[in-house]
């Protein structure tokens, strides 16, 4: 097992730095503290077509920041989640930093968790290592950076906006200014693929239009442990199949050998669409990806070759690609099946014959990729194999025409992947303070294999450059059950911030 | 639609048989009283596993045939659902027939009924053919015959255990003597395979060493609508398959492409186990099928073809089989997935790779295949695919080792498929009384598609001969959601109890 490499990440780092200083000694201090503080912000649920909930985040939040000096607004579109926007003011400084972070997160099936998701509780290490539940530390009690707190945005994306706010604090209690104005975007529905974030950077552009660089505090460190900066991000689309058998669920009994069985349809349809190694055997594919560049390509030979440690730590006997490293195969257009049922499994397994059967597909896009036409694909692939399509339930019409039916329904909200140019002062500016702190063990990546449309409405709408600022585990379950954060991170996460906030203002003109 | 033939049913018969004539005028004066002694015995939920409630039940009904002059007994097995066994001794008689039933039910998943399983709903046709919840009829008030009566076990078996309490009361008030001794068999766990019925009859041999016939009253008419007696049923086994992907759910966007994808897989080798005409592709899967008599022959050529109707019925577009007939499909063996789940579908739906895909795979069988036997080949098939099986969660050895791992739990309740000689005189006498009621219309089927281990019960230990005597309708959604009983159903069964415990003595020596 390597993952020995996490328990190393932050001993190798510059404590010397006076903004890590600070920040070290206000979590010995405060440390308890700032983990309530973070279980109380979990504690608000938070998925994004739950506005009263989500209302409740944001204020919860715009108090916190407002508490601490920031000039705190809701931006706020009718029916939608708001934006929590603050901004605090530095004289004389030379540039604009924007940090942002979401606080919405992904829906919660109470049945797959072992805990409430709400009611976030601390381990003494991680559920898949054993860990079990501990109390949470009273002040001034040590606490292990192995620890970990678990429950919906643990990581993904409420840690982050602790780790800002305990930034600020411990800044503050050892004096340093920040040395940047700071600005504060805090997302609510970004888990949801954010679909007014165009509308809310187009209507309050006056607001974002003096950021340098956007710092976006979402997404986990390299699976080493390692720092990790992000320039980009796929894009992601997909859609829902559902195929049909009977119109009404049969006796498995009476019917079984004659009726259609919709979920051997439908797997039989999955089956077209990828081959054992995983290459996917829709037309045209990957006929639209976009080379990389030989400077990214030099980023990712300097990347770890984390394989074999990931294939251990998941268990995994084979991986798809017939060789091809992680880091490669992320830069190709994916198809995963995330979700697929028909009729209940286990207990609740019953002798039928279902009438239907579902499956979620799941696409993330590499440059070149247009969501639109990387779904026509998918479509053109079942008509090419033999499927009636159809955008609503089937009449019964089109049921006694057609043998195989399928439903498709289009992701509304794909987008297309994105790249940022590292090779510019703004951004190597952030480069180089940083690794005035993490020193040579920083992991630069063209792209991160996750979504966020923040990132392309930024480069769309505001035409300025954004950097992915990884601080929590990779091992974080984040989107699934039992998401969490490892307290090391989390206080990694308030040393990188620090260090943000606290840029000398001369590099940015290097 | 060709349903129409439902709503013929009743006329056709003779009402002019003293018994049927007392069945009818007791539905006209208790109609809604038998409609709410079926609500209420619905009322208690009946899953076998349920004990508390299961007992509920067999006290319910131990009290309703008590009350009706039968001398009751629960036989109790320790962790088992009791059997209610009841008889009624009548002076003269030559012959004793025991009706089955079975009082408990399929699993509910709340999530997909329309209404409360166990709160059964009147409504003014089938759901199916846009019918809407009418209140419950008071004393005296018209009842419709397209009426149906939603709720679990409606049909499936409460309805003929509320049938022969009906006919019983019927006779009584018609002043019409029973003419064989008539016994009560009650099973509170044939929805979960009847595993102790071996047992109660071995240890209470001595309560049915006299019983001439079984009358097995599970089961719904042929789908025409006419009335249907079976001679046997099909056999029953099944395994619950699980594919393993990574051991934690992972960010489809930072891992997929590269992980593997569980339902990626289970759908590869679902796949492989059938052909898309619905021929099994497992090696010998249908090598141990024994041919049919010709006397079964006739007999199937006798029942009308339902193809179209129910293809009609069932909004189908092509069936399993090339072509090969409901009737004909049902003499071999079936692979059905019954089941089928990996990660979230819907609302629920979320960016991960899953950990695990499960498939239920239901296999009925008919003469001469063995249980076991069969589940062993399915196992075969899969290790030719190039799986690996485990029948514990794997460990990480093992995920490392085998690229494809799937866990095999087999089902441990299976039984093999049974037919019962028609040309006996037992059966004979059974069939002859029924005959002159139903004239022509009724229709003998060597098999059922359907499994009953009691059935296989009772010709292995008691030797005894029984045929299924079948009255709720076929559209009753049993096992599955929104399970129904037509009303008209109901009273044809009320009719047909009534007869049945009037038979004439001396064709049983014909």
């Amino acid at each position: 097992m390597k993952v020995i490499c996490l328990l190393l990440l932050l001993p190798l780092f510059s404590f010397a730095q006076p903004s890590v200083k600070a920040s070290r000694e206000w979590i010995k201090k405060d440390g308890a503290n700032i983990l309530t503080e973070l279980k109380e912000l979990i504690s608000i649920p938070n998925h994004a077509s739950d506005l009263p909930n989500i209302q409740r985040n944001a204020e919860k939040i715009k108090k916190l920041f407002g508490d601490r000096g920031f000039e705190m607004q809701l931006l706020q579109e009718p029916g939608a989640p708001p934006i929590v926007y603050g901004e605090h003011k530095v004289k004389g400084a030379t540039r604009t930093l924007c940090f942002y972070a979401h606080y919405d997160g992904q829906p919660v099936d109470p049945s797959l968790w072992k805990l409430d998701a709400f009611n976030a509780e601390l381990y003494d290490q991680a559920m898949y290592k054993g860990g079990k539940a501990i109390p949470m530390p009273k002040a001034g009690e040590p606490i292990n950076e192995e620890w970990r707190l678990y429950g919906r945005s643990a990581s993904d994306d409420k840690a982050p906006i602790v780790a800002m706010m305990a930034a600020i604090d411990a800044l503050k209690a050892s004096k340093i200014g920040l040395t940047s104005n700071i600005k504060l975007f805090f997302d609510g529905e970004e888990e949801s693929s954010s679909p007014h974030i165009e509308t809310y950077m187009t209507k309050y552009g006056d607001l974002f239009k003096d950021i340098s660089v956007w710092l976006l505090c979402d997404g986990a460190v390299y699976q080493t442990g390692d720092p990790s900066f992000k320039f980009g991000g796929r894009g992601i689309t997909g859609v829902q199949l559902t195929v049909y058998g009977p119109s009404r669920p049969l006796h498995s009994g009476h019917y079984g050998n004659w009726a259609p069985v919709p979920g051997q349809m439908l797997a039989r349809l999955l089956t077209s669409m990828k081959a054992e190694d995983g290459t996917v055997l829709i037309d045209g594919y990957y006929d639209s990806v976009e080379p990389i560049s030989d400077f990214e390509k030099r980023q990712l030979a300097n990347a770890p070759n984390i394989d074999e440690q990931m294939k251990e730590e998941l268990g995994l006997g084979f991986t798809e690609g017939n060789g091809q490293s992680l880091n490669e195969r992320l830069l190709l257009p994916s198809l995963t099946i995330r979700g697929m049922a028909s009729g209940s499994v286990g207990d609740k397994a019953r002798n039928v014959i279902p009438t239907i059967a579902i499956a979620e597909l799941g696409m993330r896009l590499v440059k070149g990729n247009d969501p639109e036409k990387m779904m026509d694909l998918v479509e053109a692939h079942i008509r090419k194999e033999g499927w009636h399509i159809v955008y609503d339930e089937p009449d019964h019409e089109t049921r006694m025409k057609y043998p195989k039916i399928v439903k498709v329904v289009r992701d509304k909200d794909g987008f297309p992947a994105i790249k940022v140019n590292m090779d510019q002062p703004e951004i190597m500016s952030v480069i180089n303070g940083v690794k005035s702190f993490t020193g040579d063990k920083a992991v630069f990546l063209p792209s991160s294999g996750g979504s966020n449309r923040v990132n392309n409405a930024i480069y769309d709408v505001l035409k300025t450059p954004a950097i992915s600022v990884n601080m929590v585990n990779h091992d974080n379950n984040q989107h699934a059950e039992n998401e969490n954060v490892r307290i090391g991170n989390l206080w990694y996460g308030i040393d990188l911030m620090s260090v943000l906030m606290t840029l000398p203002n001369d590099i940015s003109k290097k």
